[in-house]
């Protein structure tokens, strides 16, 4: 479908944040055209070459959100088990339950994390957890991008468990993609590391995990094996082919060196580290230091919603009140984040900002709302006072997905509803 | 009208926190029945008393959010001086263009202010700021309920005119209610704040104020007067007749004492702290002690949103942090600091819960969307996940202004957006 969207407001993440009054043209997959204003609708026939022309009415045309860190199929466990620290909620409530969790499962609680993320804007999302070729498909089949990271621990599952799924969803289509990657050094023996870290290195694979979440975490790993977890790490060579982290919120000055000399990425989830009182990431020491640091939304037992808005205030926000510093981690640098960071670390290039020749992979974002007017400044309003309530449009691949509270047609949000009810009806205790 | 809500989850916010299934009706302005499903649909006649029947389809009814703390009209200045501190904020950027604003301005903002409270679920505000009777119209014009409090501050307004809007103001009609106060210790002298205290005992009103928003505030008051803000107020017998604090981040155990001894309410209004980074109110600590805690959104320049779901979150979220605990102020005690807790602090008792007799002040969340789902926990979900896109309905006495994303059809946002730009257009610098 060839679209033409005119009277927009564009961000197009592309160099400096900014915005001008224009118009965006997508044929098929790809953004054929952005810029200022050059046809004339007025003349006839200067419309044909387009299946659909959208007025977006002074409306923000911006990339979609790029959730660089998420466990879509925890949508289950949503309120399931609040107000618990992380090793007794995982311990205790979360563990427990997964175990008793199928494939299938799986794959019903991730299609409901999909309608979340179509509504919310996001149109990738990186996600860890069992099951990942379901998980793929439920999110490929509402049209979204899947980059998986291995979550082996030991536990399972085997390595050539890992190597199989390296292969079959690694398909190259810009739909699914898979990094090695593990659970975290608490659940991992030095061995098992070790392993993996070989592994990334036969297929050149970047390395991502969940490191230094709390401080429990860093201690433990210190009394263990004498350094940080991400000392551990590079100890191990485990980021020869790049990476990053999950969480980040205890690093040290030697672990941000480690950051810097592999270019890895920090991906923080403050919705999550702010409800199981985890701690505050430092944030504006990883901007000084050049760290590419992107946003997750982690899990939605965790967090507990899949929402880039809440996420986006949270990471200046906390920013603001550990620096003690108003002008900590200022908007821009935060869409940077929610944005054209979570494509790097994700290694979706092709989708990552509005220019000619790549993904149409963008969202409307709605000005016709009052927490969004008066419009003093554009930005500031997405980050300050946006909410999900302004995604009035999704598209990826140049397909829309959500457009004024509708999904796709061939979505029944309802049956997705009633499935995870049922589900969690058999399970909760 | 007479209206009937079938199928509903009801959360009345009487007495404990919980969610039955049923039904609610109300009579013009009252609610006339709450509680199980006893009328029988299928029998002809038995809708015949109501007006409109709506089916919640398990939707939940609450009380609405009342915004304990605002300055409405600020709204114009949302986005305008972002990234600084509170005091290089209010006294470079906001002060200044405050000086230019008229009244008719402030009726403009306060509209734009009104349909973001209406679509956001919040039904009363208790607003600070200049042109109360302005700001009131606005609010009332738009069917929400108005609680002022008097800004009074060295620049003025004259203690005549405070009486004059004392009396004008107090209507007796539920929808126009001023209490006595004034803007912060740092901005009246104490010969001011003597007199002011006169007032109150003269009219028997609460008082209440900006009172320890940062720890500049708290030092330089001590180095003024001796004394912290609290402590100073109390000399002064500041509140014979209760009231309370907005913001109160910096307490000391004596100041404590004094909110205890008065029955005084704290207000907190966490996205503000944050934005400002003003710090983190110790709201276990004012839960373990019995004080009244009630949410605020404060005003739109400073967080920048009115947005109860995102200060809900902060509340709780924030004591985790700061407490290291993440069992820290749970959902049930959030919900009632952003429905009764609020009533009670602005003498709203007749639209506080949803019982037979209570004025119809109330909301329906939307559990058909994904954030919402599955239905582990009703309460949990709300503050945790909720947003402003789960706002199906707002009433207020009785009246729906806001419907499936709708206001009511006397309302034009579009023009309201227009006057708030034209506005701004002239006076940003």
């Amino acid at each position: 479908m060839n679209i033409r969207f005119t009277n927009a407001r564009i961000v197009t993440m592309d160099g400096d944040v900014t915005c001008f009054e224009g118009e965006l043209w997508t044929k098929d997959d790809i953004i054929s055209y952005v810029g200022k204003a050059v046809l004339d609708s007025s003349i006839q026939g200067s419309d044909d070459r387009f299946d659909r022309v959208i007025d977006c009415a002074g409306n923000v045309l911006m990339p979609s959100f790029k959730d660089a860190h998420t466990h879509s199929a925890m949508t289950g466990m949503r309120s399931y088990a609040d107000d618990m620290p992380l090793w007794e909620w995982l311990s205790t409530k979360i563990f427990p339950l997964e175990a008793k969790l199928t494939a299938d499962d799986m794959y019903a609680f991730t299609q409901l994390a999909a309608l979340e993320y179509v509504s919310g804007g996001i149109t990738a999302v990186f996600d860890m957890y069992m099951n990942p070729e379901r998980v793929a498909d439920a999110l490929n089949e509402m049209g979204i991008r899947y980059v998986g990271c291995c979550d082996i621990n030991k536990f399972g599952p085997s390595l050539e468990e890992v190597e199989r799924r390296f292969k079959v969803l690694n398909r190259n289509d810009g739909f699914s993609s898979y990094f090695m990657g593990f659970h975290a050094e608490y659940t991992c023996t030095k061995e098992l590391l070790a392993s993996l870290s070989e592994l990334a290195h036969k297929y050149e694979s970047p390395v991502f995990t969940h490191n230094s979440e709390t401080k429990k975490e860093v201690e433990e790993c210190i009394e263990r094996h004498g350094m940080t977890p991400t000392q551990l790490f590079e100890s191990l060579d485990m980021f020869r082919f790049g990476g990053g982290g999950y969480h980040c919120v205890y690093m040290s000055d030697e672990d941000i060196d480690i950051f810097k000399k592999h270019d890895l990425t920090v991906v923080t989830n403050p919705g999550s580290n702010t409800k199981l009182a985890s701690g505050i990431a430092p944030i504006s020491r990883y901007l000084d230091e050049g760290i590419n640091v992107a946003i997750g939304t982690d899990g939605p037992s965790s967090n507990n919603c899949l929402d880039m808005f809440r996420e986006m205030f949270l990471v200046t926000g906390l920013a603001k009140l550990s620096d003690m510093n108003a002008a900590a981690v200022v908007p821009n640098e935060v869409l940077k984040m929610a944005t054209v960071n979570g494509s790097r670390c994700m290694k979706l290039s092709d989708c990552d900002v509005l220019a000619e020749g790549k993904k149409a992979d963008l969202i409307m974002i709605d000005m016709h709302q009052p927490n969004m007017q008066p419009i003093n400044n554009i930005t500031d309003n997405i980050v300050y006072s946006g909410s999900k309530t302004n995604i009035r449009m999704t598209m990826c691949n140049g397909k829309i997905l959500f457009e004024d509270g509708q999904y796709d047609s061939s979505v029944d949000p309802e049956k997705i509803y009633e499935t995870a009810n049922a589900l969690m009806d058999k399970y909760r205790e």
